[in-house]
């Protein structure tokens, strides 16, 4: 297999729409780093699984040696809502749009090659731009062709009102592709219509369009819907590796499928065929599989070794099978007075205050190597290991030792 | 009568709308001069009297003691037309629109008080406006109400292509009556929905809105359909006066009476009404109230003497019964050699050139005096007095005097 062909199945993996092909490969082929650029939210970011299916395909292409722009879209962020029926969209200041970069940045450099991430801000182009080139810029797309898209084509048809500045928003976005010389821009499904504008405004300022890529929309938890915060169907990027493993075990099959295809590195499309008739066969347990992307999750989001820890605790207590030996061990200083059960369990990260573990005490939620502790007197001193638990869930293995 | 009534009764003279008429009034009562805004072309004028019933309307507040602002919308005709599918609407220049405010100027002071007359450019606020504050401006509208305006339903409907920027120039215009504070808008019936437009971003920006004012097409000589140069049914403002007058003799009745109501400043509406009895009554020919008007027009447009000599003119000719010692006489200085026919009618404005002037000739359209000339030999010394003639219409009175 080419390298050609070999990189074009890479990209290609899971994507929804390539638009055009043929012009993907003749760009592949020019031997220089392609700039590719996908655009974000200037707000505060809180990501899921589901935002890393566009910086998994991101950084497929970085591995394949090429450039990634991370635009933030501030420009439009700092306007806010113009038209003061939003309350919710109020205009961010420079500091407020810097912030949430760094936000973004504590979280995208997770999946994405820091080293090959450029990371701009669209008020670089915009903030300079005279009202008589916005008015230029709009003159590039018809009324008629707007109202195409499909969520201003409901609204209109519904009576919905819509303010003429959001016929100018897809044109910003479009011209970022002009400012930035995109070579390729990645986008969900959803995206399509404003990856398009892109195209037609490089070509009226004299440059190749670009390709564009889709991106499905993952499925949530479910299996159903999107994922998305407010169905309470995601796994949060920053949640805890315990958390991320549990969830992902409980999704069925068929999402196992669909994740590992948008999701996994480490299973190559291959292997992914393989594994499915060996299920089918019988020759490999669906939950085996799952295992495998569950800690591939959990090791890219909370490092390998929260991820065994996490899955150690999962066959500790859900199966009855595991050994708890495998959570790493953590060290905790205490005074010579020693530590009550409260603040041993709040300093091992086991509750968030000492009420809390007050309150988990008078549950019986609180073992200590595996027996129900009740004691909430006792002092625990340096040299004692054992390892906590809190529920079903919260495992820790902690040694003390002198403050 | 009171003074705000007379007002009142003047500024309702001739116009289709007025909106709202209470807060003219209270505008009125005010006690300062209003600011009276109406915007213009920034393309070459070529001025006809159908745009002098704005003009007038303009000139009438003047004389209530307002000030008129003659806004020239350079801004987006500098721009001009960025789809780049109309050849004719090229961008114009600074020195474009410099020229031809100069044009208008040399045409509307013919009707405006140069004094009470600010003349004001928009390219002076919407040129240091940012593609941000663009943005803005277009938020303060929707779509649905835009594509309401009669012009953009019907080429909605048709399938006719608008481009998006065309959405944002009611805006700009609109804009201008919030940089100008604004009191009143004149425009004409057409004009209605961008004077409203200045109304809504006036309250949006904290300004009392203003009140809009619309003034209707004026018919053209045929009576029938709207003054308009591609009709050729229109008086020009720089025709001579004796094309005014004949022109102005040949409309019918009914378009007469609309054109005092909407052209005279000399006849009052009470005397309108009274004359309108007396030609009903069998007491005024029709014929005596045109000569009124004819003449009113063309001493507005090229002065008394011009407008007398030509009324003169026309009786000379067309009825007969004139006397040319009417016409003002004019000095033509003549080398000591002499003139010949060709080149007098020429130096006496009766010919375009020496070879129109041989052919008027040959003709026999050149009269000496009331007498057929045909000798193009013949040399007119200093000192020689008579009226020329070319064809029914054109007279000089001359007076050869040494060069």
């Amino acid at each position: 297999m080419s390298d050609l062909q070999q990189a074009l199945d890479i990209i290609g993996r899971g994507a929804e729409e390539i638009l055009k092909p043929d012009e993907l490969a003749a760009k592949l082929k020019l031997g220089r780093p392609l700039r590719i650029k996908a655009g974000f939210d200037p707000t505060a970011p809180d990501l899921h699984i589901g935002h890393t299916v566009l910086l998994n395909k991101m950084r497929q292409f970085q591995d394949l040696g090429h450039q990634v722009i991370f635009l933030i879209g501030d420009f439009t962020g700092m306007i806010g809502d113009p038209t003061g029926k939003n309350a919710t969209r109020k205009p961010l200041t420079r500091e407020d749009v810097l912030a949430n970069a760094r936000t973004y940045a504590d979280q995208v450099f997770k999946v994405l090659d820091k080293e090959r991430t450029e990371v701009r801000f669209n008020a670089e182009w915009f903030g300079q731009m005279s009202a008589a080139d916005m008015i230029k810029l709009a003159a590039q797309h018809t009324v008629a062709r707007m109202l195409e898209r499909d969520d201003f084509a409901k609204r209109y048809a519904g009576q919905q009102p819509i303010a003429i500045h959001e016929f100018l928003y897809p044109l910003v976005q479009g011209y970022d592709s002009v400012a930035l010389k995109a070579d390729v821009e990645l986008g969900g499904t959803d995206q399509k219509f404003n990856l398009l504008m892109g195209r037609g405004l490089q070509e009226h300022f004299g440059q190749p369009p670009q390709v564009v890529l889709t991106m499905p929309l993952l499925e949530g938890l479910d299996g159903v819907n999107k994922m998305s915060k407010s169905l309470g169907n995601t796994i949060g990027i920053n949640e805890p590796a315990i958390d991320i493993v549990t969830k992902t075990l409980k999704i069925g099959d068929a999402l196992m499928w669909r994740w590992f295809e948008l999701l996994s590195f480490d299973v190559s499309l291959a292997d992914l065929a393989r594994m499915k008739q060996d299920v089918a066969a019988g020759q490999l347990n669906p939950r085996d599989a799952k295992l495998m992307l569950a800690r591939e999750l959990a090791a890219r989001f909370q490092g390998a070794a929260a991820a065994d820890n996490a899955i150690a605790g999962w066959h500790a207590v859900v199966r009855g099978e595991g050994d708890t030996a495998l959570l790493e061990q953590v060290d905790i200083p205490v005074p010579a007075e020693g530590l009550r059960i409260s603040a041993l369990l709040v300093a091992a990260g086991l509750a968030a205050s000492n009420s809390e573990a007050s309150r988990k005490l008078k549950e019986r939620a609180v073992k200590v190597d595996a027996e129900v502790f009740e004691d909430p007197q006792r002092a625990f001193m340096p040299g004692f290991e054992a390892v906590l638990q809190v529920g079903k869930r919260s495992f820790a293995r902690v040694r003390l030792v002198p403050a």
